[in-house]
């Protein structure tokens, strides 16, 4: 019986089980893939407040070093399954079930990819997947959105803010995006759109320069000079395992402490929907959700006692 | 006129700073004292995910070099009032007035100090004012809490949870906690309580050994040996200068998107009432109040421009 386990071991995750180990909680951290989550896939981070600059495999190293200095046991197997049966929570993986007082859900989200000729030899070249992360990079820069939701949108204003232009390439000749924020993009003098299109190919010698262009009403094909390439065409939390209360997108809803609609079940990073889903507040999520852990614990124990 | 003024230069108002500069805004950070805030004063810091370990004063350096790279512009002086005067706000210093659109409050807080003899000597030897910061230190080991307010009280019950045993001294006869926290205390065979006593001195060869105790009732002196001592007698925030709605300790009140009750004035870290008041929380809150604050900057010109 475990006091906490928790899913994920990206830096929500992993900041949670440094604090409840440091709390004195017997806690038990499932990863599936590797420790430090889709840090390990960034090329520099820059906004992680102490690391001026540094190399996303490193950090990623340091995240894993740093939960296993403290005592964080960590099981690599797939959590399949979460139960809350009252005060017992039941955590089925694919190596064997758990019992615990409480669950901290860190496992993430993902951006849904861009299948595309170049997207794979470009990543992290001029092709990327967080503005926030790496758009300060192309300061006065030409750069082209893929996208027509919230994401895609918000990102492009962003941009705008720092770049010389957003382009937005979308699929279809409306966007979905909540009306302020199509509103907003629209009166942007900096950002264009192109509509009913799909990028079809990225090119350029040692990084993106151009992307290639279908029109999906009239099929023709344009080559256009971008300096990079962002994409925003949905996001998929990792969060089948577990019914608790969840937006249309499958982000778990939670308080500002990260609870969420089921006593003793907390969430924390890219899978909450209030997340900003950036390196340095996933980390603080976790640290709220071990100690919001750590005093239903206690608060358990003393109903046991009484 | 600046796009955002950070009032501190700790954890939260560095990584606010950090995201504002990055995301293309004109952004100034006023600070009276050294950059980095508390964290300056920290002996080693093993909480703060990816640095397993690193003394206070190195990791403030760290800080401080991050906001400079980045390119925050950094104005040594004392915030005396923010005014909100509608879509602008003003911020007066010691050094002059500047006006900005919106404002982060991010001026922290400090715990009351014990003024007691040793108390200085024996810092970070055995002497401390965050248990979830060094508490893991002393992990089957007896300490001692100073206060009987909420702080005092939670605290201890974290402690109670790491160590043997938790000696609350306390100069009344019954704590200020919230009733729950009390509960949870008195249940607890590891907390023990000596009421109506202060603590008058601290000794030690090297590190702190005992603490001299007098009941304020009889004015009977005992020598009672610990291992470390916790102090929580009042947490002071520094938030006179401007007026938002705050608790009865003077914390600010904001959502989970560190909004204050005025709009474009938002607040980060220890001066919010909410807040965990660790460092890796407060910088992912100073990160949120500045991504919320260049949102809310896109809506103004937007505003302006119709």
């Amino acid at each position: 019986m475990y006091d906490i386990i928790i899913v994920g071991g990206g830096p929500a995750g992993i900041t949670a089980g440094i604090y409840a180990v440091r709390a004195g909680r017997k806690t038990l951290l499932v990863e599936k893939g590797i420790l430090g989550g889709q840090i390990a896939f960034a090329d520099m981070v820059e906004n992680y407040t102490g690391f001026l600059a540094i190399h996303g495999l490193e950090l990623a190293e340091k995240f894993k070093e740093h939960a296993k200095k403290v005592g964080v046991e960590i099981l690599d197997a797939e959590v399949t399954r979460v139960e809350s049966l009252g005060n017992k929570k039941l955590v089925k993986t694919n190596k064997g079930d758990y019992e615990t007082s409480a669950v901290i859900i860190a496992s993430g989200a993902t951006q849904k990819t861009l299948d595309v000729k170049g997207g794979k030899e470009f990543a992290n070249k001029g092709f990327y997947y967080c503005a926030v992360c790496d758009g300060p990079l192309f300061v006065g820069k030409n750069v082209v959105v893929v996208g027509g939701g919230d994401s895609a949108v918000k990102e492009s204003l962003f941009l705008a803010n720092i770049v010389n232009s957003v382009t937005i390439v979308h699929r279809r000749d409306k966007l979905r995006a909540e009306k302020i924020n199509q509103e907003l993009a629209f009166a942007n003098k900096k950002i264009k759109f192109i509509w009913n299109s799909t990028v079809e190919e990225i090119t350029g010698e040692k990084r993106v320069e151009k992307v290639r262009i279908r029109n999906l009403k009239t099929n023709e094909v344009t080559d256009f000079p971008t300096d990079a390439i962002f994409i925003y065409i949905g996001l998929k939390p990792t969060t089948d395992f577990i019914d608790v209360k969840k937006n249309e997108k499958g982000l778990i809803i939670t308080d500002e402490f990260m609870n969420t609609n089921i006593q003793g079940i907390y969430a924390a990073g890219c899978c909450r929907a209030h997340s900003l889903r950036q390196l340095i507040t996933s980390a603080g999520e976790g640290a709220v959700a071990a100690m919001m852990a750590s005093e239903y614990i206690e608060s358990l124990e003393h109903a046991k006692a009484k």
